[in-house]
């Protein structure tokens, strides 16, 4: 694959003001805060009252700035809004825009990753020129307090980007894959064809999200690896040419866990205490909130990696 | 946009064994057959007593054959078989993959379209080689009997391609765009974090489908006609030149509309009556329909085209 000359070249983010600590969802779920902070690493998390396309097009305007309009809005989001039509659609609702081309991108955790690559090659391809992705997702709306140890991870959140055309800036190298095999350790079983919400044997745990920490660690742990050598081989890079890792915030040890891979701690980046696993906004959130603390500098080789749902491993190294 | 050399060298079709006419279908919506038949322009339609990703993977091993695995699955279907993981890993679970990257793409009935432009961009930009896209959509089970005009028209069914580079086939134009002020015309308002299967405000009737008709051929009827001028402009053709329509099967006058753009009868495909409004599905569903029929041969110029909950107005022409 030969380099596609693109670059962020804005961004947003948006934080729902309300904040729930360990010390409150303590009591919801019956597990300490000690408990809470040690086994998920988080130690507060967003909790949205305003919708998801309007947390999304808090973080798009953010990102829009003055600029002019995109010409395409990529959803690239974990859960939809409603089943029909798409989510973009109310995202451009909220934007107030008409006539602008929108859909989604949907690789759960990884959507961001996915839209960036799908969005480069339509840039490349001269389809588009400048093309907004946002990602928000309000898994707060999904927790099931009687599973404490995935009610504690999740957390409300959106980042928005603009891609365009770069002579400088590029994508080095993409790396997706997808293994049925873990379909079912991290779940939302209801909201579709199999389990209907009018079908009585949907339970009220099937719409709720699950989560087998201990299995996606598992197939991680043996698939993670190989993976990221395959991704920094295809960039040509060494390991420590890399200057920045944004990694999915999963969960606290979802984020140390890349030490294990040979990067610096110094070089993580990690807002998982406080923001929690925003599902397909951490990336994204991880990466802009790196970026306003000067962390990262055009130049920089920046990774942007994680798992999902799927279970999928995925990563993307940005020339940035 | 410089033509993309892509190719649909291979495809599948998948159509459930059950058959719903309007006679059996009467009594379910208390409107006569007569009535149905001439409101909805569908006699008969498919029922499927199968999942979604079964569905799905029955029009993709036709897709396949006996050739190499596909090296991306995209699902370019209108509803989720359920909200995560992503509908595409059950598609690959259900061929027996596992390390395929795969995801989803979701525009509603126009999945298809941008399912075929973004691959193509894809492949353009040699981050795939051969990519297998798979609508299929269960519109059976969202039906609301309570809405005859609407539950008159839909049926299930899938189909699938390969697309692969080509130095003589090519997409000569894409067009799609997106305008929210028609988001409520088509619905269905629940299954996402608007309106939760749990949230006691959610209402039988927001799980399933809803379409105001005559508000969405308003809109299509004063954006269609620019719009597939504009398509054919970007294609550097004269209608006179477009071999075959394809349109997307919303109804059976959602397909006669097509004439009245300046298109031959014998040059639109119809399979309305026999198959219904297949959502996602419906486009590919007609063009293999027509592969089949010995309708189009390589070097004719095929338009797919329709609209889509959201409302959405796309459209691609293909040097076949």
């Amino acid at each position: 694959m030969k380099p596609v000359g693109v670059k962020i070249s804005s961004y947003g983010l948006a934080l729902p003001d309300e904040i729930e600590s360990a010390e409150q969802l303590s009591e919801k779920i019956g597990r300490s805060s000690d408990w809470i902070k040690r086994r998920s690493g988080v130690h507060n998390r967003h909790i949205s009252n305003i919708s998801m396309p309007e947390l999304a097009a808090n973080a798009a305007r953010g990102a829009l700035g003055d600029g002019p309009k995109p010409d395409l809005i990529i959803n690239a989001s974990g859960v939809a809004y409603q089943v029909l039509p798409d989510t973009s659609v109310f995202i451009q609702q909220e934007l107030g825009f008409e006539g602008i081309p929108s859909y989604s991108i949907h690789a759960t955790c990884l959507s961001f990753i996915v839209a960036l690559q799908n969005a480069a090659s339509l840039i490349q391809t001269g389809v588009y020129n400048r093309i907004l992705i946002v990602s928000a997702d309000l898994g707060s709306r999904g927790r099931n307090f009687n599973e404490p140890e995935s009610a504690a991870l999740l957390g409300d959140g959106a980042a928005a980007v603009i891609l365009e055309a770069s002579d400088t800036s590029s994508i080095l190298a993409y790396h997706f894959k997808t293994w049925p095999s873990g379909a079912k350790h991290t779940e939302v079983r209801g909201g579709g064809t199999r389990l209907h919400p009018q079908n009585p044997a949907t339970t009220h745990a099937d719409n709720l999200f699950s989560m087998n920490g201990p299995a996606v660690f598992k197939m991680a742990r043996k698939l993670g690896g190989p993976m990221i050598q395959e991704l920094i081989d295809k960039a040509g890079l060494e390991k420590g040419e890399i200057d920045l890792v944004v990694p999915h915030q999963a969960s606290g040890f979802g984020v140390q866990v890349y030490t294990r891979y040979g990067f610096p701690e110094e070089k993580i980046v990690n807002i998982v205490a406080e923001q929690g696993n925003c599902v397909s906004a951490s990336i994204p959130m991880a990466l802009i909130s790196a970026l306003k603390a000067g962390r990262l500098h055009r130049g920089d080789k920046v990774m942007l990696i994680g798992t999902g749902a799927g279970l999928s491993i995925g990563g993307i190294i940005l020339n940035w």
